[in-house]
């Protein structure tokens, strides 16, 4: 059977040339980086290189970078951090309604201990709207944190734009980029922020290591407490062989990223039009132009999305109802829910994240399988009925 | 020239068999366990094994192992999250003086937020007393924490004793295992703790995961909020490749673990009894009897600890002064501080931490070279004078 893997939101293939850079650190060296002897120098030396790689991605400066074990982790040290830094300007944050849940998490954690947390929507296409973001803009905001992209609807936000209103203000400006560093161009410096989360299971390198920018001179407190590592703001040794890995694959993220989309944004729109045109009751969930290169999310009527996933795994594809962190949950989308879709309609939506290794026969697989199996499932449900 | 390394408490050499569990979660596989498909369930269905490969080395069940980035991670989670989870009862905590770096500054977080910390002394031995830390409860006292052994000096701690002691108290008790979970026996139910921190890489696993025992009720608020991994107490993408090794480390350390300080204690002796032999003023760090098997942590007059290890190093040998954690920091050590080792002469330890792979030739070249080292840096040194 054709095996399709189309969930690169949740996790990519290790890029052979990366598992290649990685693998000297599984098999060979092992020094710990703060240990004053030869063994480990060689790994500071090589946590050095990829910071430097790392900040080459996204257009900041090595000491910029801290390391982290997830995306996760880099959103809530961001959230909670900058704002345990600031708490002495202020108590209120400002984020959108569609962030990562370690956004919204982060943010909930700190309304139990006093915070307020004003929460601004999104409009059908599940975009912010800058004005909306900077009118909810208080004197005693500390913090201001909107994603860059959606991972589940693929909408790209104005960070630019928000940044250029906050720019005369001592508001901190975070963005959760971990959809689209590496996979767009993302420079630190031209969306204007202070702070950034990227991730590199979104780049073709293993689980388990990632990364939150942090402007010069941006206060912020640590999660982890302990030792020096990271320039004091995330203790604990480091992860040598996931931060080896993530280095190469930034360099080949930075290297190759065009050369990725000018594959992958043509299989995405053939793969739309495709469902679009055989399935009926069906819609696209996000911004029709702005939107992430191998994002395809879409709505389908009078089903569940969970019934969906096992059958299209039982023919070889891999997709998502969401995002991968809540898909477990069974959850409603809030994504979904702060775009307006009614809750009847929210259950049955799919996201197919397409790769620099798919192609057209995977797209033209999935289009030809969806569509019996929509049938299928919609003869069953009581929700079709 | 011969290689020695005997700087296994910062960080130990990657056994090849854990490396070939490791290699197709490197090279073949990638899915992430949050997904609802087969590549999903494949990484689920390895973590699950990795837990219960964890729990089985310390006596625990499978849900109550929460993986984690590091030691550190352990450690501040148990610290921070056990303490919010209770600050309703009381806003007091017991620590040794002997803490790792990140219970200490952990401990030093929560105190700029309003709680009190008592920290517990310790003997000329780093013997923490039972009596003392339990005299130190007091009735708004929401956990206790004190580490199993002393990765810097070796000393093993009456766990047990303490754990006794709090029995029918509502507090909960910590111990930071990282230097004895995969090393010497571990036990929780005997130990009798509600939290123990664990790291794998103390044990011939990659740096960059490690774990925290929860029991079974023991509440606690997340450091990281987000996704439902973990039993929704540690979100974000699991960093499968190196839980994977983890989980093959812990089963092979619980096999191997007495073969392995057959061959470790006798040459800690043989290496403590050399270097004592031949070295003048030259002392024993830490208790003579309850010590880690691989620990010789010796103290040399009228030298500094960082002249010795660049000269070791010049000769082949990896050795570390103190903690891996704070050796970059070039602090004097708090373990020898609260041991009452005078100012003067704290600068002058050398902590050698054999593993598996050291041998008698290993022992023999160490107290070969060390002789004519410290004879060199005393011929130059101000202190000697």
């Amino acid at each position: 059977m054709r095996k399709v893997y189309m969930d690169n939101a949740s996790a990519t293939a290790t890029d052979p040339r990366v598992a290649k850079e990685m693998k000297p650190y599984l098999e060979k060296y092992y020094g710990n980086p703060a240990s004053l002897h030869s063994w480990g120098e060689q790994a500071k030396n090589e946590i050095e290189k990829a910071r430097q790689q790392v900040a080459a991605l996204i257009g900041a400066t090595p000491e910029e970078i801290i390391f982290t074990s997830s995306g996760s982790e880099s959103n809530n040290l961001a959230i909670k951090g900058i704002s345990a830094a600031g708490a002495k300007h202020g108590k209120h944050i400002v984020i959108s309604a569609v962030e990562h849940f370690s956004v919204l998490q982060a943010a909930k954690r700190l309304a139990s201990g006093g915070w307020e947390i004003t929460e601004v929507g999104v409009d059908k296409n599940s975009m912010v709207s800058a004005k909306e973001v900077l009118a909810a803009v208080r004197d005693d905001t500390v913090l201001v944190s909107v994603m860059h992209a959606n991972g589940e609807v693929g909408t790209i936000q104005p960070i630019a734009e928000i940044a250029a209103g906050l720019k005369d203000k001592k508001i901190a400006f975070h963005t959760d980029a971990v959809a689209t560093a590496g996979t767009i161009p993302v420079d630190v410096k031209e969306l204007g922020v202070d702070a950034l989360s990227l991730a590199s299971n979104q780049f073709y390198c293993p689980k388990g290591v990632a990364a939150l920018y942090l402007r010069k001179g941006t206060r912020i407190t640590p999660l982890i407490d302990g030792g020096i590592q990271e320039g004091g703001r995330r203790a604990g040794t480091e992860n040598i062989l996931g931060i080896v890995g993530m280095g190469a694959a930034a360099e080949l993220a930075a290297a190759e990223m065009e050369e990725r989309n000018k594959k992958i944004v043509p299989l995405r729109d053939r793969l739309i039009k495709g469902l679009l045109d055989t399935i009926d009751h069906a819609e696209l969930n996000g911004h029709p132009k702005l939107r992430l290169p191998g994002n395809v999310h879409i709505r389908i009527e009078y089903i569940e999305g969970e019934s969906m996933l096992i059958m299209l795994d039982m023919e070889g594809v891999a997709a998502a109802s969401g995002s991968a962190c809540t898909s477990r949950a069974l959850k409603a989308s809030h994504v979904l829910a702060a775009m307006g879709v009614p809750h009847e309609k929210i259950h049955g939506s799919l996201l197919f994240s397409l790769g620099k290794e798919n192609n057209e026969k995977d797209v033209d697989h999935v289009i030809k399988v969806l569509g019996p199996i929509v049938t299928r499932l919609r003869s069953m449900s009581p929700l079709a009925q």
